[in-house]
């Protein structure tokens, strides 16, 4: 009888998977390191090989295996082939296909990560209850993913949830990651914000804890504001309005019922969530007004907990 | 046997009504005017009389009949409820349930207006052969359908597609009709086109044969445009920019197979889709660089096509 699944949660530096029950809870959790030499062409081997050594530990057979569910860091097509990961090395890469045949295990899901982490935070976590949600992950950069009515939107070409990449500054003139301008991302990732926060204490002579930080960290501004630094408050304040517009442009494309922010900077707690959802209601279209925000709950787990319900079905009301 | 179903367009002025049958071929159609008296509450009695006297035209009986599709300007929750319809007096209406008691026509589905013309599109017009597309509708104001793996994405509070308020720029002094600032239906409606268009005037000497125009309409800037007046040409260069920007953002949270573009300006034709797509281009992320980009094709008579398809089958591939 098949009662277990895997959540494998691919990332630059390393791979994360868990053993799951079948309602969604981790049984047991590895982590291995990307092997990203020639092209990352060892990262699949690698997790088939952990998955059989995690079976082994159990006694599992295939006959226990629900199936595999993978997150990626890029663009996934039809649940299975990767269109080109920069930080893994990959061009397009059937990863559906590949781990199936190198593990022998017969369903295997993929998604982008950041879709897959939205999925498992609105069946598990600071997404409960809801039905449609939108997920932002603020880590070095920004990530996000949509869920609508129970499924993620994964996009005509693997670019659902690309939330980083939305335009709010046309007026920028330094690029973003990706090499276009003005995008969330230089705004509201860890990075973005220590951009901002250096930007504004050459601009002015101002007092600030800040001036004396090394490094400055993202984490340096929130927790100065929460002294009530002034300038750092005002950075803040800043993030707050970059991400308040861009949560108010996409309810006016899908309208979620709730946004779940996560990622390392969302650690802030309700001193973001409050910046954020008080300047989405200023720019908010009036029948969104009133769209929810949640802090993200799974944490650095996310990954594999989504993943794993890629091959899971909703797990009961908790 | 259910061989019929109609469509219902419900607009500011006049109400559209057509029979169609179970492929979704119109084979009647029927204008009534809108009756705005004590705040619209004679609408769908209108609706239903009308409905009646086609039937009773056709000498059809409520065995016959499939089902109403409604389309209304306002949202619409469940595909029942309209919450709030300035244009027609509306509070919160449960025009399905009504509608059903008045016409004693079992099935009734209500949409968004821009939604229900999008569905169309998708099943009958510009966007068939696709299975998520945004419409994109710039007329008197911008309004705009999402279908998502072919259904109507509405949104939790009835916003979904509501892209004539996204937020292109934050610097706009002028309220949009909705009291917010910066919104894409400023600069890309009809009314938005004439507004730049009289500004730019106003802002230099340059020659233009826009000057003599009396009254100024968004017609007569493409039209002058397409016989080379540059400043016209600067005009249509700016539409498509604003346009451009904001499907680009589009696209990095529902990342569609197209983009369908009707309305009264869309007779412009492909001088504004190349300046659109064109723009476009320019601006996405560079996953969804290759979104298709089509012209509506069923004109007025979108939103009853849209309308009937709510209570029937996809149409076969034609």
């Amino acid at each position: 009888m098949k009662q277990y699944a895997f959540g494998v949660d691919i990332g630059g530096t390393t791979i994360k998977l868990g053993l799951f029950d079948k309602g969604g809870g981790l049984l047991k959790k590895q982590e291995i390191t990307t092997r990203l030499e020639q092209n990352g062409q060892f990262i699949l081997s690698d997790i088939a090989a952990a998955l059989t050594g995690l079976m082994e530990q159990r006694s599992l057979t295939l006959e226990d295996i629900l199936g595999v569910g993978v997150g990626v860091p890029g663009p996934v097509l039809r649940e299975s082939v990767v269109n080109r990961c920069v930080n893994l090395g990959w061009g397009v890469v059937d990863v559906a296909d590949t781990l199936r045949r190198l593990s022998g295990i017969e369903r295997v899901a993929v998604g982008n990560d950041a879709n897959v982490a939205a999925l498992g935070e609105l069946r598990l976590g600071g997404g409960r209850g809801f039905d449609s949600i939108v997920m932002v992950t603020l880590g070095t950069g920004v990530g996000g993913g949509v869920v609508q009515q129970g499924r993620i939107v994964s996009g005509a070409f693997g670019a659902g949830g690309e939330i980083g990449h939305l335009l709010i500054n046309p007026a920028e003139t330094e690029p973003c990651g990706c090499g276009k301008y003005g995008h969330l991302e230089q705004y509201a990732s860890a990075t973005g914000i220590v951009r901002q926060a250096k930007k504004r204490l050459a601009q002015s002579d101002q007092a600030s804890c800040l001036r004396t930080c090394e490094p400055l960290t993202s984490k340096a501004v929130f927790d100065a504001a929460k002294l009530g630094d002034p300038l750092a408050l005002d950075i803040v304040g800043s993030v707050g309005d970059s991400l308040g517009a861009a949560l108010a442009s996409i309810s006016c494309v899908m309208d979620p019922e709730a946004y779940v922010i996560g990622g390392g900077v969302s650690q802030a707690g309700s001193i973001l969530l409050d910046a954020v959802s008080r300047r989405y209601r200023h720019y908010a279209f009036h029948a969104s007004e009133h769209t929810q925000f949640r802090l993200a709950e799974l944490g650095n787990d996310a990954g594999i907990y989504g993943a794993a319900q890629l091959v899971l079905p909703p797990a009961p009301h908790v």
